[in-house]
């Protein structure tokens, strides 16, 4: 049986906390807050069975992927990530490989992206249950939101979409070996990036539920509509367009701003379309002959989609 | 079916994130950390099956635990509680009304204690799974840890232990009219008396494990061994010596100090002991003719007798 005292004394030797006054192992981390700064904080859920099988997601996938997801975030406000806490919940008879394994990825990425982990909590469950909640910083008024895109603005995608979709379907048929795979397992996400960014843009979000729901978002927070061009989604060689428009967990930017060029620090930026007026928040998608609206579907309904197809 | 987009609306709708920069609803929160102050994180996770169970637990006390935890650990720090983030995945067919009243909860608790709710993250899952990350501020150096327990050190302990482990007790044999089900369901946390002792307190801790436990992270964090007395521990009515040992939930503080006054803010402080000698890190247990050393049973040993008494 696998002690949650075993699981701390671990984590805590692993992550020495660098830099933080207090560390893990108290009642709470204390940490410095920069000065003239503001606190920018999220949290990313990864449940078993809901985000991640251990059939096909490895450990330090999962580990790996916990820490991803919340830089995204803080990334897609032009913040800089900075410290986080690790919650885990896992079954007492839980292998303890499989605990080495998440804290050697949670360890990895944040190596890469230099970010501490501080604290967190632990605890028995039936299934695997992951929390990261982080903390970062941003400039007073410089964050950048979901609310501000204005109707004239450009929308454009870094890099390219699809591609942690393909991965996905290419696991649950059993591959291990294509390419895709590791931005499904190991995304990287596009913090940096969205720092360089958040100037000229009005709105800033990351590609994590799916474009169809993560521009949604976007529309619907600063009530305009939008109209994207399909031939202009930047689709990963081999992922379809419906990969790209509903595959979700690719982690890219989606921006809307007056003008951005098509390459910032070597990753290509595509614009995809056009924020319009509208206040029924609409995406229409426009193909060479037709034009149809963009239904949110998101990862979930392709999930459910890839889970069918490869049953 | 239970939507997460309709989770998320609600919670919006719940929790204003007032004198947040940016609230729910966006990647991150954006908040202010005050000029001069160190950041102080925490979080804190509620399992359904290990920390409740449906049948004994309604969904508001779980909404208000989940928040009240992490206030006391906040406040054991001698720091003061200000924002968290809500993380919380619930099974797809769960009745709203259990999520209504998790939100019902967990208002009340951040009226109460003051705290805002500026973001989090929501999922499916099989079993009702919450993680709250909390973030406070205490005055550059002046967090009290687990490790500064000196030798000649009382050690004491703020009102009375036992009560969360009858109010279990009770719960679980039927009852809903003992006084002791309240400190079990909506503890309230000594955070404000927290602040008040930190001045005077070598080491700090909130009594959330167990006193045999939590008294066990002082004496090994600070590199010294515990003598307490057995007619000294302040015990709820009712409750037996083993529920004060080893019971937890009560969300006390445990604190050791050279001296503390007896009653603080109105609230009792009793003296159970004191911090001696040896690398052991051993904690006697002095009664009337005997002395024994004190292992760290803690709640999970205890509620799993719990569980065998009413079954």
């Amino acid at each position: 049986m696998y002690s949650e005292d075993a699981l701390v004394r671990k984590i805590r030797r692993r992550f020495s906390a660098a830099g933080a006054e207090v560390g893990i192992g108290d009642d709470a981390a204390v940490v410095d807050s920069p000065d003239g700064f503001r606190a920018v904080l999220c949290s990313d859920l990864l449940v078993e069975n809901t985000h991640f099988e251990r059939r096909t997601h490895p450990s330090d996938a999962v580990g790996f992927k916990s820490i991803a997801a919340n830089v995204s975030d803080i990334g897609a406000m032009g913040a800089v990530p900075a410290r986080c806490l690790i919650s885990v919940a896992v079954p007492a008879d839980l292998d303890e490989s499989w605990i080495d394994g998440f804290l050697d990825g949670a360890a990895e990425a944040c190596r890469v992206f230099e970010v501490a982990v501080v604290g967190g909590d632990s605890s028995s469950s039936e299934r695997i249950f992951v929390d990261v909640a982080m903390m970062g910083h941003v400039e007073p008024g410089r964050a950048v939101r979901r609310n501000g895109a204005r109707v004239g603005d450009g929308i454009y995608v870094t890099g390219c979409l699809g591609a942690a979709a393909l991965g996905l379907t290419r696991l649950e048929s059993g591959s291990r070996t294509d390419p895709a795979i590791r931005r499904q397992l190991y995304p990287e996400p596009r913090h940096r990036l969205g720092r360089r960014i958040a100037p000229r843009a009005t709105a800033m979000i990351d590609v994590s539920d799916g474009l169809s729901i993560d521009l949604g978002h976007i529309v619907t927070e600063s009530g305009v509509s939008a109209r994207i061009e399909r031939e202009s989604i930047p689709c990963h060689p081999g992922a379809g367009i419906e990969m790209a428009l509903h595959g979700g967990e690719d982690y890219e930017l989606l921006v809307t701003a007056a003008d951005l060029p098509s390459e910032v620090d070597g990753v290509s930026v595509a614009r995809i379309g056009e924020i319009i007026a509208g206040d029924s928040n609409r995406i229409v998608l426009v193909g060479e002959s037709d034009e149809v609206i963009l239904e949110p579907l998101g990862w979930r309904h392709f999930r459910s989609g890839a889970r069918r197809a490869s049953a």
